[in-house]
């Protein structure tokens, strides 16, 4: 097993566990008072981690409001599409790192060379793990991961998250196809969590699991 | 508004919002614990809804151990599948009413009716709103809804719960396809809930919210 940093994962969901609505419209799922944990999460944090649909379909800034310390952004993107005036790149707020495959049409890493730093990691698609243990070697003791679905499955079912945090909103979404906590293909068996936490926290609840 | 009984869900899902696998295993995301919950909340109602995917996928008899009384059991099946010697007809433990549509084929409707109560009621799908009139009419002030996916949907897209119980088991199961609390097509915007109460509850988590 190649060393890597601690890895969690914080989202937001509501009750029936979507992260957005079918249509991919975003949602504000946390109250206000969440949002400042997220923040505070952020700052102690030595980098975040988001995939390429979030980038697409939110297009996060990632910024740290709080906190003095440049905070590391990192876009998992195996094709190379975050476009090159996403807020994640244009926002200045540290350094920003675009993880692509080698599939990557050369073109698209190019224009993003010039706007910020591409790291070429894996195949046909970002190997996670390859990018963990480099981001360890960078000297990323702590990741935070905010999703998307994809991502947070990738991670998960290849054994890479320590910990998840979920903020649980007062709402439900439904929606038989709308982005839940974890997508991809799914597990044949569910893997075990254990609770470390749960908390009223503004009107929804806080539930911190660590993944065994 | 038709007059209609007290409905409220209740339900088990992983920490990531999945009731079931992507293939449709039944997985026991509930503790003993919750297990003992559940026995006593079919207890103290008056009747148990489920709808026809329930009951093809997991089976279920939906008997009560504890308690004297006789709780009706009431499938929502528009097409009148539900096999003649599924658990909820064949073990006796009270009345067992299948509520079809007028689509339903009429030798489905005779051969279920040989065994138990049919109720027709909708056109190509039943009408839950004139189900749970009807429910009502026979005296049931207070049913149970233990899903699934698509029953939820229903239910809630059509403004007929009160209040949903969740408990959220210590595991992941993940999956863009696996069935979640709240399938169906989704809601354009969020529905509002009020938080009633969050708990921890064996390794898992027990949240009431009201429906608003």
């Amino acid at each position: 097993m190649k060393s890597r940093p601690f890895v969690f994962i914080n989202a937001a969901m509501s009750a029936d566990g979507k992260i957005s609505t079918y249509d991919r419209r975003q949602v504000r799922i946390s109250s206000y008072s969440d949002m400042k944990r997220v923040d505070e999460l952020r700052a102690g944090s030595d980098a975040i981690m988001v995939g390429i649909g979030t980038v697409l379909a939110d297009n996060p800034g990632l910024t740290v409001k709080s906190g003095e310390k440049n905070v590391i952004r990192i876009v998992v993107d195996s094709m190379a599409r975050t476009p090159v005036e996403a807020e994640v790149i244009s926002r200045r707020a540290g350094p920003t790192i675009i993880a692509v495959s080698e599939s990557a049409p050369l073109e698209r890493v190019e224009a993003l060379r010039e706007k910020t730093e591409v790291i070429i990691v894996g195949d046909d698609s970002v190997s996670l793990s390859y990018l963990l243990a480099e981001l360890k070697n960078r000297g990323i003791e702590r990741l935070m991961v905010e999703g998307g679905a994809t991502l947070n499955w990738s991670l998960i079912s290849e054994g890479l998250v320590d910990e998840i945090y979920v903020y649980i909103g007062d709402m439900l979404i439904g929606g038989k196809t709308a982005p839940t906590l974890v997508d991809g293909v799914g597990l044949k068996e569910p893997m075990k969590l254990e609770l470390l936490s749960v908390e009223k926290t503004g009107d929804g609840v806080l539930v911190k699991w660590r993944v065994l």
